[in-house]
């Protein structure tokens, strides 16, 4: 479960205080997919508060793509609401730094860029929902496979807020037509991280030419006996993050997620009523 | 709303029991689709009681094209839960007669027919499913078109219950990938009346060749933007009954349901639970 991880020791992140602590450390640089399994995982996204509205405007605009888990308020480090002895400065394994929307750095803490006007955007990732998926029986083929997920920019267009705009990105997973039923039931319950697929089995509808290009993770197979089904994916965020120029961001990098103390049964729609 | 049913009379049939009047009186003698909307309406389907059990298990090994609403006593002709002041013999618009398997007649009621040993299986419509998706802003291809629902036998057997088994007959309904997720949704809600579809997209791993050509209904046309959407369908009892040929059996005939006094939204799996 943690080979895609860089660490230095073997102790087992099995909790997500473990995995946080070992971030802290410097123990853990790499990816985070399969830690502590059955807590929910965050894409992060850190913004300048004269950025941060319009940011959060552009998330409640677009859920599906940017689900909102928790918005700290400005110079807030600790994520009360998700884990509340975590601090976001330390406890991902690497971070990126952007600067009018170049990368600059990506280091493995951020404590020394922190200042009093940053906002921290904890959105939904859907390792929650691949772990249902799998629960249900259902094979998910990059997990299969060991690789990362298929991504794609589409000729969809998100509902734009201020500077922010951009085309929605989607993550690719396939599946048998009945198999695909059941992700959609499955997906569905799950809205806090994509909730259910936006799109399946026509891609060319979504601008997509190549299911063997992905313009991000890695390209899959899809059986001839399998439709491609599409989910709104958090890298969305990322990319209109890079268009929308803002002065300074900093975002968890790929895979490097923040691990929550949220279980992901806390996620499904009917505890969330 | 009323234009596909044979009336004699201009009453509007609003509710279940203007419906079960009409039939009683001789004064609707065809289909029922659209009267006494938000109203479920039922599949029929009688057996002499040493025929129903095993009848009954096919149903319960069965439930996405079988789904039980109730099974009368034998001997009772009142569908009590479905709604208290019925007359099974009298209130549907035309009955199926079925001899050794072979169609015998298609009388307006069966009272001269009924018999002390006789069981009632009223079974799960999809005009209540197809309500909830026209609600819900979704275009249903045969209802706009104003003909039946093109139905096909598939390559898939039913589990079969002692003399009782046969191929699976879905219901096709054509929407773009983006409905067909919605669909998906919508009807997962109702499990009572088919649920979730069992197939998309793919309709030659159903034994499908042609989507022109159905076995029953009428033929749609799926445009090149859109997916094929197959569910479980009420017609699959029918034609399992025919290959089983029990001595002596009624149905409703096609379309000329029996109309409940249980509001479609009773339906809805929330409330069933």
């Amino acid at each position: 479960m943690t080979a895609n991880s860089t660490r230095t020791d073997a102790t087992p992140l099995q909790t997500p205080r473990d995995v946080r602590l070992a971030c802290r450390r410097g123990d853990l640089t790499g990816q985070t997919s399969g830690l502590a399994a059955g807590f929910a995982q965050a894409n992060l996204v850190i913004l300048p508060e004269s950025d941060a509205v319009e940011f959060s405007e552009f998330c409640r605009r677009n859920p599906k793509p940017c689900p909102l888990l928790d918005v700290t308020a400005p110079g807030e480090f600790i994520p009360r609401r998700l884990a509340s002895d975590a601090d976001l400065r330390m406890d991902l394994p690497r971070y990126r730094v952007w600067k009018d929307g170049e990368l600059i750095d990506e280091p493995t803490d951020i404590c020394s860029l922190w200042r009093d006007d940053l906002v921290a955007f904890l959105i939904g990732c859907s390792f929650t929902f691949e772990s249902a998926l799998q629960n249900a029986g259902l094979p998910v083929r990059h997990v299969e496979l060991g690789c990362n997920v298929p991504m794609f920019r589409t000729s969809v267009e998100c509902e734009p807020a201020g500077k922010f705009h951009g085309p929605l990105v989607v993550s690719m997973r396939p599946f048998t037509p009945s198999d695909a039923i059941k992700a959609v039931q499955i997906t569905s319950q799950f809205p806090a991280v994509h909730g259910a697929p936006i799109h399946l089995g026509l891609p060319e509808q979504l601008g997509i030419r190549d299911l063997n290009s992905p313009d991000f993770g890695d390209a899959v197979p899809v059986c001839a006996d399998e439709l491609p089904v599409f989910w709104a994916c958090g890298v969305t965020p990322q990319t209109v993050l890079m268009s929308a120029r803002p002065s300074f961001a900093i975002t968890h990098a790929p895979g490097c997620m923040f691990v929550t103390d949220v279980p992901d049964v806390e996620l499904l729609v009917s505890r969330r009523e």
